[in-house]
């Protein structure tokens, strides 16, 4: 029998949490892209293949980005430009992560949509000024939780999201990023 | 005249470090996304407008992003998943700023590609462990450079990148992220 909640297979989950306590490598994976240059601030990403649950799975077909700037920052508007992408990884990791984790307590979710702003000060991609972070110097994530529950169970969810989603913990943490030649 | 180097207009980056010297709010950006949840790991972010420059530009149309998990991690690969967009952007971000950075300062470059690989333990996800990081624990970042310089100016093109690349900065170091019901 499958009990899916929320879309989620409950039921899968919950056999991987019991072989991850039996094996933790099945819980090691490694995520992977790879990026082409092709002018100006105009760049190609391709995500294909990845390792987990013990293989390599490179059953997925080649996804292709565009990313770009818009022209106020030198581009062409042929894509999104990166911190936008990284918004759009937030964004999605916030809210599976929510999903997932209400569905393990059995808390049905009938919608969730969520807006997300960040603020970025351009003096420190310029080399104007080393006062001003480089990064975002903050994000800001709305949601609205369409849901059968009390506001202090939506504020759960909300909390359960930033806990267990592997985006925001890398973007709120300083995470170890090594840049090589290859 | 316009100088182009590498693609990138070096007198209108030029014009702008000038400006934001005279009016640093010139620099003060907010890049947006939103999110709706479809079902289970299912998601769909959009990227429209942003401001900067001093103004609202919503001249981009929508862009809209598939976001889900290979089958193992309960998904149906519908699109890449959260933590992979985020290596999306990096690997955008590193190259653009090497790119720029580059041109600022005079120097050619024929072809930059890259590959990135980050490693998540899939234990901070599940609860099962709170001594995993459930961010990324590690992302590497490996850089081709077809150009006529030395290795050691080449090293000098990947110090810059991590210097100047927002994403890379936003990653690398603690990010405040305000999760809230909208």
């Amino acid at each position: 029998m499958t009990t899916h909640i929320n879309g989620i297979k409950v039921d899968q989950l919950v056999e991987t949490v019991n072989q991850v306590k039996d094996n933790k490598d099945i819980a090691k994976f490694k995520f992977r892209a790879a990026n082409k240059w092709v002018s100006g601030t105009h760049t190609q990403a391709i995500v294909t293949s990845f390792y987990g649950a013990l293989k390599e799975d490179d059953s997925r077909d080649p996804m292709l980005f565009e990313i770009d700037e818009p022209p106020v920052l030198l581009g062409e508007n042929i894509g999104p430009n990166p911190v936008e992408y990284l918004l759009v990884g937030l964004s999605g990791c916030l809210t599976t992560s929510m999903v997932a984790h209400a569905a393990v307590r059995g808390i049905q979710i009938k919608g969730i949509a969520c807006r997300l702003e960040g603020d970025l000060d351009l003096q420190g991609f310029l080399g104007i000024s080393d006062k001003v972070p480089v990064g975002f110097k903050e994000i800001r994530v709305f949601f609205k939780i369409d849901a059968d529950v009390s506001d202090d169970e939506k504020e759960e969810l909300i909390k359960m999201a930033q806990q267990y989603s592997p985006v925001f913990n890398t973007i709120a943490n300083p995470t170890p990023v090594v840049v090589r030649l290859d």
